[in-house]
């Protein structure tokens, strides 16, 4: 007797969900149904601003997997296909079909829910004029390729100063493009304390880009076709050939929210350790769409990232397939890089401490990602937050070049481990003089932070 | 009151006991005199075979302070001054200063032992014939350096094929030579499994290198002059006109031995968590002259790594001075460049494991360094043991191109907290394409691991 799932969304979640429970039950036992509304699955979203940008050649390189070879492995991908409504206590869905236009009720025994995230656009005058462009999905990025090739203006204006803020406003700075970057925070990456930030800006600064902190996109200019000419912001207008929004995303959880589905303060769907929608015993969710427990801070947050959307979709796959695991959680890990300078940051900022109610001291040092003597080596800014009195790792952020972004993990375990900045000094990391100086730069950190500790008691 | 604190061996551990001790108490309350044998202090011995290599312009570049320095942070260092004895009743030490061949008795009311390890010279014949050389201190670098200067010939021979020899070996062949790499056991690297040990031996061949595995060297050869001119092993002669020794080292404990101080199974001093040599409340030990605590299986091992000295030193130094810390042991992280060849290894390799009792599983895959569509990925392999049953990671090795060594730091944390396979493949790793898959190298193997753990029961 044959089950059938039905996944809502064919990105990352959803096909890696598909995939392992593929796995796990053969296709007598289990039908698999992915709708997806786009036309492309398992690609990597955060892979286009390197494809716009020009360092990545081809959009097909950024595609993991075909929609043909996941109907080889005998999942039944329908693209183009919109899920309207979820029923759950009939157990169904209703979907449209883009082709032909008709709607069809398909029933299910499990259900995943991967919608994924929607970039945020305010609703301001002339935010849908042609040549306004999010990046979210690759049809977004085919679309903004798609009118620089046609336009012949060099001004871009980038609103927003995230991840894909900057990243974009880099990628627009690769071909050749004057690039002005609005952002409503005072320095780029909020993800960042603005000590920190500030280092990015002046990195950016040094690339040529126009960096404006502080200020409010009130509307989008366009001229007498139609087409963006200006970006206003406060009493300002800023020229604007092609605007790129990168203001962030929020979960794409309408569908849900229409079924009754709990969501959290930020909007994703809530679900228990093993991804299933809380309530629910039949409905998992993950990937963009859901909030994930922050394991420093202990509050749930929406943090839309690929490697998680990955590991979600794993055991959401596990479970349907029958089979057991768990996503324990998370410490907000997440590193970028703006030309050569590659930026990370892990657990919690000073404001999110000051939030969660806890009290802390900050250390902030200068290192060299390898042995000063060793030829590359190059300077990094590391900062750590850790609790008042017991010395509790609780955050870090790491500005600098090669080799600094991925020592952001030794702390991204650490905080798992919930270890404190004494045992972060004492830890037995690799050392030589190509990759380290005989104290790594994040032990540095850690033996200030000890100093901060003891002083501040 | 002044006390004195009289410390043994003027290099990483020493002097960074030295100037933490210095840190805490003014020079009116402590008197803190090195002696030190050998002309140089505070170096990075880890640094001498790129210095050989070229890489390293000039030998001063790998000097973190320089006596002066130490001097005028009121640090009485005296170079040139070999201590022949530890009076441990009278607490106090026979010194003879080479200047003048005098020697003198120094009490002490702390002692620091920080004597280093000595290269390993078996007592072959023709060992000690000119063209013969370790590269322990600088001063022996600073001889190899002199003797490739004034030698001729192009053939090299290196003994032994671990860190230093396979780090030697390329520096040789950065310098022009012809190298031969005689190896006692079958594959380079024995403190990597045979399985990924073959893999730096293709790499090394692929430069040039000619590497002889399973092979006893029995003498060296030398001309009329008494210079080397080739190295027998088994039933060949190797044609050479300077030989590298890099056999490995042991701890330089023969004073220690001598005043009745207790010694490990591997030869170093036995030290207690605040590195004081144990049963001994005034004398401390630390560097390549001691044992540590391997976390991972419980034994104490000799294992000389700067890193693990200059960690050592501060501990001392606090204790010295009146403060507190502690040493908790190691998990066995190395890491090292062979060409653009990263290698790292953390925790147990396999026979370690037989050898502790534990019964484990074994996971290997290839992986990139970054996105696979991102420019610049390049292959990794990763190697991971974790316990039978548990789940438990024991040990990871990683050999892999630029971003690959440093990887080993997430399993070092791990290890560090006695994480799970599970917990691993759970992780909040840093992800962009820049850096890494979705799913990090590490966590791929993890993935395996847990499978295989799960099949074998």
């Amino acid at each position: 007797m044959s089950e059938r799932v039905v996944i809502i969304g064919g990105d990352a979640a959803g096909m890696s969900a598909a995939s392992q429970a593929r796995r796990l039950k053969p296709v007598g036992e289990l039908e698999i149904v992915v709708f997806e509304r786009g036309h492309f699955t398992s690609y990597s979203a955060c892979g286009i601003p390197y494809w716009v940008g020009g360092q990545v050649a081809d959009r097909d390189d950024l595609i993991a997997r075909t929609p043909e070879e996941h109907r080889a492995r005998g999942i039944d991908l329908r693209l183009g296909a919109e899920v309207l409504e979820i029923d759950v206590p009939g157990t169904r869905v209703r979907v449209r079909d883009s082709a032909d236009d008709t709607e069809t009720w398909w029933d299910y025994d499990k259900l995943v829910i991967a919608t994924g995230a929607t970039p945020i656009r305010p609703p301001l005058p002339g935010i849908d004029a042609a040549g306004v462009h999010g990046v979210q999905t690759l049809d977004d990025g085919q679309a903004l390729i798609d009118t620089l090739r046609r336009t012949e203006g060099r001004r871009a204006v980038v609103v927003g100063a995230g991840y894909i803020g900057v990243e974009m406003a880099e990628a627009m700075i690769n071909r050749g493009y004057e690039v002005t970057m609005l952002n409503r925070g005072t320095e780029p990456m909020a993800t960042l304390d603005p000590d920190m930030g500030v280092l990015i800006r002046k990195a950016m600064e040094g690339m040529g880009i126009r960096v404006i902190g502080d200020t409010e996109v009130t509307a989008v200019r366009t001229d007498d076709s139609g087409r963006v000419r200006a970006v206003a912001a406060d009493d300002t207008e800023y020229p604007a050939d092609v605007v790129v929004l990168g203001i962030g995303v929020r979960p794409a959880t309408d569908l849900a929210r229409s079924a009754g589905l709990p969501l959290g303060a930020g909007g994703g769907l809530l679900t228990d350790m093993a991804m299933r929608v809380r309530g629910h015993e039949n409905i998992w969710a993950g990937g963009d769409c859901v909030e994930v427990l922050d394991l420093v801070s202990g509050a749930e947050r929406h943090i839309p990232l690929g490697t998680h959307a990955n590991k979600h979709g794993q055991i959401i796959g596990s479970g349907v397939g029958g089979d057991y695991g768990t996503f324990p959680g998370v410490v907000g890990t997440a590193v970028s890089k703006v030309c050569d300078l590659e930026v990370a940051r892990t657990g919690l900022r000073e404001k999110d401490a000051q939030r969660a109610g806890l009290q802390y001291v900050t250390a902030t040092i200068e290192s060299t990602s390898r042995s000063g003597y060793f030829p590359g080596a190059a300077p990094m800014t590391v900062k750590m937050l850790a609790e008042r009195r017991t010395g509790r790792l609780l955050g870090v952020q790491i500005v600098g070049r090669e080799g600094a972004g991925k020592r952001i993990d030794i702390a991204a375990v650490a905080l798992t481990a919930r270890m404190t900045v004494e045992q972060i000094a004492a830890l037995d990391l690799g050392y030589a003089p190509p990759f380290s100086p005989v104290w790594d730069p994040v032990q540095v950190a850690a033996r200030k932070a000890v100093s901060a500790v003891r002083k501040r008691g």
